[in-house]
């Protein structure tokens, strides 16, 4: 294909992308509504519409009352017809959940704790979950997976991965992108909870947004102005691995006083394990469990755990201060396993942006808790095969 | 203007700026090489230059040797026939320089040392020197401004500038952006020294661009494939105010352990004052004197600077670690005043970030010395000026 034509060729599928998604934000609408918001010309709607039509992508909804009293026949795309899977690889957890896209939850399975020695097995579950419901539905359309940061892109392997390092040997690109009938797509986890947030929060899809991950990692997706950021090979973003310390904690980075060394549910847990007296028990349970059992104390106003959780707090709060340096977002949406702390980890973390940033910077920026359902993650990797399905329309479809 | 027209007018613009700018980077061309080049039909090219010859922008330079041994006429970009002004902005340093399209130098002007207390006769003599360059000079079609960050874009003023707050209540755009016949642009000082980086040094133009400024503050300026990052409100990749540090040395900005209080040229300063038997009589000499005064003893094989000035270069290395986990960057350059110190702070920014970062995320980051002159950031003020000539010609000229 030349240069010229190949151009011609992505405006067109541009052009289909920007009106499924508008479809997608906006529920039914006329020719007319998405030519004047797409800026196309109403012929050039018709004709995209039309192949759209013949494919069953959209439907037609019947008479709606337009512009000026002029009726007009809605557009709706057809989002219960397809689903996706959604994958989330944690360092000790994966879950595999069924969606729609709409992202309702039509199943969810939660694979055995994983451990150093048994990713292997794990690779092989995933594996035939996903066969297996891929046999049994012939609505999936796509699968997103959502893996621990810093994910290298071009080489689909993350570069590190701390406190369970064996999962940098899996290749998730050579292992699944032709693993099953459906196409396969890989992104870091916090991006992929940001583009969760993008897409099923309006309120978050205006400026800039951070989603600032804080599970058995600590991680960071910036969806800026509409575009992820990933840098030069996609290692951009990771918040968990910048010092607040440079003569703190060891890191398996290299580093020193990274912040999940300090936050992080592995973190938390480890801190546990020193002081078992705080969460007795501790040392058999999962870190999530660790972490909320923590939480649920501290809610229920044991003075024992009032110190540690709101240090917890004050280094998350040390990161946003980091966030809002480094990228300037509207939005920070704090989510994942250790905002089950809430609100008083939502109030700690403010008042340290207070008194650490200039009023007039931090002003723009707006911090909240996460409304997604916990597994934030998971809805995020079905996000990812969401958002693919609505750029890359010809990928699943013959649009031609 | 209707959104559809609006859209087609900008689509025009978008065009001609990118004929510009591909005649600005690759010189003289034919209209088949521009064609193929920018994608658009050799119809759209010869209507479009048309405009620009008749406005005297690029000229026709005669037979050149064309694809399939055709011959061609090339067309060429008149870079001499326009000067801008770029004026620098630092703390204590104002310099005006005036430059051609290819950012060569015609002259230089040091404005006298600014305090607190003369900001205002500053600010006077700023529109004085800038009124008198463009009434004799009539050449000259823009002025760019670099100032230090975090530059509020919308606002128009820097929210704050660490150990000399007076600048806070200068509001460029208020104050300058009508007040010459020409067209004044306003950056934060680091992403002007990037642009600068970009412009003139074609290496650095692929990937994604750090210029980490090394001046009076610390600045850091990233353009990412093509596009300058600014966050929400232009307060982004303030790298300066981020941390090292969390219980270290307080800063203006509320925050502790920041890096510009460990590596400035004003912290250098500070610490020679504290230790006068390291540079005898710094407390009389300005910020970039004392360093390069340092930097020359050192340089001079001098026991007793050894150890300040490394451990200077290990936090700017520390910085250059945060820069590659939040922005993943193909470049960073390093520039300005600290900069000068040469190739044992770049060997020991580089040690430093051999220690600590993942090899495989750090092995796809260079990390240079600018080549441009001293002033990068007078030069950077020019290439805003320049960058707006190119991305917005029809400021500038009637091209309908």
């Amino acid at each position: 294909m030349s240069n010229y034509s190949a151009q011609q060729s992505s405006i067109s599928e541009n052009n289909r992308s920007r009106i499924l998604q508008y479809l997608y934000h906006n529920g039914i609408c006329s020719r007319a509504q998405i030519a004047k918001a797409v800026g196309l010309t109403p012929a050039a709607i018709t004709k995209i519409t039309a192949k759209l039509l013949a494919q069953n992508i959209i439907e037609e909804t019947g008479d709606m009352e337009g512009d000026k009293n002029r009726r007009s026949i809605g557009l709706n795309l057809n989002c219960g017809k397809y689903h996706v899977i959604g994958l989330k690889f944690a360092r000790s957890l994966v879950q595999i959940g069924l969606f729609d896209l709409k992202c309702n939850r039509i199943s969810l399975t939660d694979l055995p704790t994983v451990s150093e020695e048994n990713i292997n097995e794990t690779v092989k579950q995933i594996h035939n979950t996903i066969r297996h419901l891929i046999a049994k539905d012939e609505k999936i359309v796509a699968v997103g997976m959502a893996v621990p940061g810093p994910y290298l892109i071009e080489e689909g392997h993350t570069a590190l991965v701390s406190s369970m390092q064996g999962w940098r040997k899996v290749n998730f690109i050579k292992e699944f992108s032709e693993a099953f009938d459906v196409p396969v797509f890989v992104e870091q986890d916090a991006r992929a909870g940001a583009l969760a947030q993008f897409l099923f929060n309006p309120e978050l899809s205006e400026g800039s947004l951070a989603y600032y991950l804080l599970g058995e990692g600590i991680g960071l997706g910036i969806i800026d102005n509409g575009t992820i950021y990933y840098g030069a090979h996609g290692t951009a973003t990771e918040i968990g691995h910048i010092s607040v310390d440079v003569n703190g904690k060891p890191c398996d980075c290299g580093n020193y006083g990274c912040l999940e060394r300090y936050c992080s549910a592995n973190a938390i847990h480890e801190m546990l394990n020193k002081q078992p007296y705080i969460v007795p028990g501790c040392e058999t349970m999962t870190h999530a469990q660790a972490c909320a059992a923590l939480f649920a104390k501290n809610a229920a106003g044991d003075e024992a755990t009032a110190e540690l959780t709101s240090e917890i707090a004050r280094y998350i709060g040390y990161g946003a201060v980091n966030i809002i340096n480094a990228f300037n977002p509207t939005h920070i949406v704090l989510g994942d396993i250790v905002s089950q702390a809430g609100q008083p980890l939502l109030d700690e973390v403010k008042q340290v942006v207070r008194e650490r940033t200039i009023p007039e910077v931090s002003c723009n920026t707006e911090i909240t808790l996460s409304t997604l359902p916990t597994d934030a993650t998971v809805t995020g990797a079905a996000a990812v095969a969401i958002t693919n399905f609505l750029e890359h329309p010809s990928m699943f479809f013959d649009v031609a």
